[in-house]
């Protein structure tokens, strides 16, 4: 055995979230249950949205199994009522879907798009960027592959204080140096890529409150308008990253929607399916168009029968909970939770929420992200980090979560904090 | 409505094997129904491996959706075990799996733990090769992104024709020639990536046997041992892309075996689970665990249990059909049909057969290969083509069909030839 796996074929590329390793007898819900029978709280996986092992979407994958699985180059009416039903959903000037099966690949295809379009190379990420896995994209995810690694193709660009009232316009004026030095370079600004949460570098976006310490200060969500309207003055494409921060898990069913912009290409993933690999890329028509008539884009396994299926079971058990305005509510309940449980500490928490996309930032505590993370895992609860140091807790538990479990997340995090 | 589907979502980058296409009402074995109620014979889909709607694919995956479906950063007995069941089936000299969802990203993840390994940048493919969809893998795929479009760092060879009796050491000096020529660029060539059974390229492996013409000609597969050697001998990987090729397709578990080389990485997909999205990368320990000591490679949708129970269950499937030793049985079986149905006609059809994997080169004949293909959807039996001027039909069925409908694929298209 290489890695924490009991199969000696999976070697050290695979890293354990938490130690010792979770090892999983079942889940359901927003709680998983370990071999030897903890019971831990799920604070942190967006993917299984509509709550782990949701027996609606299990039916409708089984269903479309059994029925015909083939692929994208025949047509099937099934696939494309879900295009449909999802394509509702998108911001009105994105009125083209390319499937994939990942977020890694969707947000790839972007950038090959975004070339296409304006005829330029580069890449503007944020400093603390994370966007997937494959070889292009690897190359504008910093927080991957580290700030040294990053290519002469790409930029990065800092992330301006949430609480600060000019973010949009110093975001803005970082993307037009950028471009310029990308032009410079003979590369020129293809795109400008957001996470529109700026999940990896810290969740800098939403609702700021510093709980505790000199004053009680409260920062709302900034708009992007500058920002967006910088990169395109360079030629560049505004893309949206919504594999973490799309499908509602904001308070809205896109979180650059909040944020005012609408994106020339958005990318999403993650909560998609509940865990069946579908993802993909919306657009504007002229650019998808483009790129399509030079080339095709075929993906065998994408938008499959049962990957729709499990998609539009997403879709259906969404609506039965009440997203996107259900995940506003768990937004305030949190807050409340927070406020008073953390209010009663002598710690300087900034809690930043965006939805259900919540950073606990101890920054100016002494205590540390992993210790704590490590700490609530001990007490049953899953948190993940983000951000400088590791030292913002992320939570982002699935959207099925119930107010108790809410309440109970607080409690342990607020224990643990001392 | 912009392209062959009723969802305007889907653009022209959505493009149907067929015209008209075919609406797919569901699918069984080697047979998909229309909604018209036209049933095709299905001999050109390898992704449904053990069938279409295989019921023991759609029960595994049911039960794994309704038991816990989370990600590799926990521990899940069920992934380990089929990691463990899958890994036997490995050459010998690679000893460990990572998971994609997709073949383009097994292969972009190939290219990456390749640079890696090797500190050199060039890759050395076919002339007609095809990889996959990635930024980095479109940029090796020739077949389509166009020869014209392949950037400095990639170098193409010709495959030779495989009755040639110098067809390795030919394709070895091409390789050398290949690799220099990176070399002089400042790249350097860290890997040789081939599909094992040179499928884009005419499928041009296994046995080759000229039906009709000045006189019956048979070769038997050359192996690849001085084209492994001379990518080795210039610093580079050999990397085996058997997505199509693998997976007892061609007759053994994966065609590069059957050619005499042992790759340094092999990569995996269409086949593995069905239809749901899983693909991998296998390699040898060293390549595999330098790249995982400097970077996590996570990919939040691969080998999750529920695709993993799909694998699981193929492997079943396989073993319960008697594979790979019935491809072998098949592939004979349709070379007699084709030996018998083709020499009545007067067309000098060149058949190459890799176990079922089949090619039948039209190119010494008057027909083309679009033609053909078009009028055997009209009477009901499915193909593909490959290969220069796509004059080569490309035969792929399910391996779970049976001797009838094989048999009856060579009568249709004995009937069409005419």
């Amino acid at each position: 055995m290489t890695g924490f796996r009991s199969s000696s074929f999976f070697g050290p590329s695979y890293r354990s979230f938490y130690s010792p390793p979770l090892h999983v007898a079942s889940a359901e819900g927003a709680i998983i249950t370990a071999e030897d029978g903890t019971e831990y709280l799920d604070a942190y996986n967006n993917v299984p949205v509509v709550g782990h092992s949701s027996a609606v979407v299990a039916a409708a994958v089984q269903a479309a199994l059994a029925r015909a699985n083939t692929h994208t180059r025949y047509a099937d009416a099934a696939v494309d009522a879900y295009a449909d039903r999802l394509g509702e959903k998108l911001p009105g000037n994105l009125e083209r879907l390319i499937f994939t099966c990942s977020g890694s690949e969707a947000n790839d295809l972007a950038l090959q798009l975004a070339r296409n379009a304006t005829g330029k190379t580069g890449v503007i990420v944020t400093e603390g960027a994370y966007h997937g896995t494959t070889t292009a994209i690897a190359a504008i995810s910093p927080s991957l592959i580290g700030s040294d690694a990053v290519p002469d193709w790409v930029e990065t660009v800092p992330v301006p204080d949430l609480t600060s009232p000019t973010f949009d316009a110093d975001l803005a004026a970082s993307v037009t140096q950028a471009a310029a030095e990308l032009e410079k370079r003979g590369h020129g600004a293809a795109a400008l890529i957001i996470d529109s949460a700026f999940t990896s570098d810290g969740i800098l976006a939403g609702t700021s409150i510093l709980i505790r310490g000199d004053s009680q200060q409260t920062a709302v969500a900034p708009t992007l308008t500058k920002t967006a309207a910088a990169i395109r003055e360079a030629g560049g494409l505004c893309i949206a990253d919504e594999v973490q921060a799309g499908f509602c898990r904001t308070g809205s069913w896109w979180a650059i929607s909040a944020l005012g912009v609408e994106p020339d290409l958005l990318t999403m993933g993650k909560p998609m399916a509940n865990g069946l690999p579908l993802a993909g890329l919306a657009g504007r028509a002229d650019i998808v168009d483009a790129f399509g008539a030079k080339q095709r884009y075929f993906n065998t396994f994408a938008a499959s029968p049962a990957t729709c299926a499990a998609g539009n079971a997403v879709l259906d058990e969404l609506d039965r909970i009440g997203m996107p305005d259900r995940t506003v509510e768990l937004e305030q309940e949190l807050l409340g939770h927070l406020t008073q449980a953390l209010g009663d500490s002598h710690l300087p928490v900034t809690v930043r929420t965006f939805g259900l996309m919540v950073g606990i930032d101890l920054s100016r505590t002494d205590r540390t992200g992993a210790d704590i993370k490590q700490r609530m895992y001990e007490s049953g609860v899953l948190v993940g980090t983000t951000g400088p140091g590791g030292n913002t807790l992320k939570l982002r538990p699935p959207l099925a979560i119930s107010s108790d479990q809410l309440e109970r997340i607080v409690d342990v995090l607020a224990g643990t904090l001392g």
